[in-house]
């Protein structure tokens, strides 16, 4: 198992529609790529550091994949209209990480 | 729910004993805060980026909270403890957040 994260960092000068974001964004991800390898999203809303100070990131998706293979056969097939809709909700550019579980 | 996100930068000025950080501190970690509102820890190890980058984190561990009152509790009773042994394993600092989840 894999895990692929996709944050967007909480930057007050970049536009974030979050309703579009949860609302269209994530249910095509999920529709498209359910069946090809990703087993799960979750969806994080930043709400700040411990101290009290802004929250590095806005929104972190968190997918879980079987395996690099089915995740790079996913963005092959629906990546160009997926990463396409990126527009439609943000200017700002997301941090991605593929990670592995630890431990 | 909350989750507290706690990741290390993937520099590789800094040093960082995964195995000290995986054999000692994260069992200190669920030792000292299960049973005071830590529900789970998902250590993830960085792989990469997507495009075949240096993985902006080395390590991110994820816990779960019941509340933001449970993790302030938690601190309060243990966190000089666990804090403290951060610089056992790394001379780097981990980048925190809170966050709830969303959608």
């Amino acid at each position: 198992m894999i895990v692929v994260s996709v944050s967007y960092p909480n930057d007050p000068a970049t536009r974030f529609d979050e309703a579009y974001y949860l609302q269209t964004h994530i249910p095509m991800v999920k529709q498209r790529w359910s069946g090809m390898g990703l087993q799960s999203v979750q969806v994080l809303r930043g709400l700040g550091t411990p101290d009290g100070g802004p929250a590095p990131m806005r929104i972190t998706a968190l997918l879980a994949w079987d395996s690099t293979e089915a995740l790079g056969r996913a963005v092959e097939a629906h990546g160009a209209e997926i990463f396409g809709d990126i527009p439609n909700f943000t200017d700002g550019r997301p941090v991605m990480q593929v990670s592995e579980p630890a431990g």
